[in-house]
């Protein structure tokens, strides 16, 4: 039976790393004396070592040890002998090549199915859609596969954001871009606000968070969710 | 000896599409009397024959006869035959994979060596580069590489902006991005903003256009770019 926090930033504007969540998650990795951190999605600025420093004083607040993946000699046994796993945010390309790299998708998959208690964030939680087709990332190094987790039947665009630049900027906005992706794709898309996250227990999905979110379907308008709606429909 | 435009964009705010870049058109396919239209970029809002039409429209204001590769049954000889070539913008994943399923990259890049007048805009300059990594387009579809023609030693970056979303959001700045891209890769890139050009003829590469561009290296501060500096020294 699934357990898994998807969020659309580990971040809110004026709070610290992962502050909003902290009351959430104490419930979620209750049962969690330990957890594993993912740190693949990192792109520059932090090692591996300073992303996990971070997340550890995080998750220190609640009580609970963080280890790196990085800091395993083997990182699938590290995936299957885990309490609980975060994943954190980052470059969606650069944590997807590092996962098949390191023939964590799979397992981690696996892992996800039987239970354990999972936490996304940003590119951590675009892992857990059906393929990162709608990141918002820059496609800085070339992965096997745009394929990943699927714990969720459609996709997540994390960071979702009305409007994008000047209104006088020819680039075009998220939303005429996840338009773009279903010109050739049917999977539906969720475009997920800063603040807002997807609680997924077995089969069911809740919107969490104050906000609303975005679900964007092929041939179909986009459609406002309520905070607090079942989305278990969105297929 | 190469003779290649690559614009930011092909349409700049309150102007119709095209229009600022027509006297640079007039001259530079000068010796043309018909020009190849390819609208692989395309992604949904258009099929390929509105798209060249919309383009047929702009060169018919200066004479030239457009025809999409779409419309000829070897798109390999469409281009080997072509007088000037134009490739318009849209989404760069899925140009990439058109010219890759179609066999054209290889031959594109052969066909502008040799001197043969090419215009690109957005996507159209992407490809120009070294690799499609430094593209804001969303990767809605998964293409055999990212490699593309390498015209110029460099990659770019279109519609290059200083800011993006309100400074709330959590979202990467462009600026971010790139620097994403040069945590992987050492590959410089140009942040061409939408009204700016490069105009490469032979090895000189020429900025042109109102405004300044931004020149992003690896391990180095980002520099400003005067409007008609000789970029040829970047590599």
């Amino acid at each position: 039976m699934k357990n898994i926090l998807l969020a659309s930033t580990s971040t809110v504007y004026g709070s610290g790393f992962l502050d909003y969540l902290l009351p959430e998650l104490v419930q979620h990795f209750k049962d969690c004396n330990t957890l594993l951190f993912i740190p693949y999605a990192r792109s520059g600025g932090m090692t591996h070592e300073e992303y996990t420093a971070k997340v550890a004083l995080a998750f220190a607040k609640i009580n609970i040890a963080v280890k790196g993946i990085h800091e395993f000699e083997n990182p699938v046994e590290a995936v299957q002998n885990a309490e609980g796993i975060f994943t954190g945010g980052g470059n969606t390309f650069v944590l997807v090549s590092q996962l098949y790299k390191n023939q964590v998708m799979d397992v981690l998959a696996e892992k996800l199915k039987s239970g354990t208690p999972y936490l996304g964030t940003s590119a951590g939680s675009n892992i857990a859609g059906l393929t990162i087709q709608t990141t918002n990332d820059m496609p800085i190094v070339y992965p096997p596969s745009f394929q990943t987790l699927g714990m969720i039947p459609f996709n997540l665009n994390p960071h979702f954001i009305d409007s994008e630049g000047p209104d006088n900027h020819m680039g075009e906005t998220r939303e005429a871009r996840i338009k773009e992706f279903h010109a050739f794709n049917s999977i539906p898309v969720l475009g997920l606000r800063e603040g807002s996250w997807l609680a997924i227990k077995g089969n069911t999905i809740t919107l969490k968070g104050h906000l609303k979110a975005r679900l964007f379907r092929q041939n179909q308008l986009p459609e406002e969710l309520e905070s607090g709606a079942d989305l278990s429909f969105i297929k």
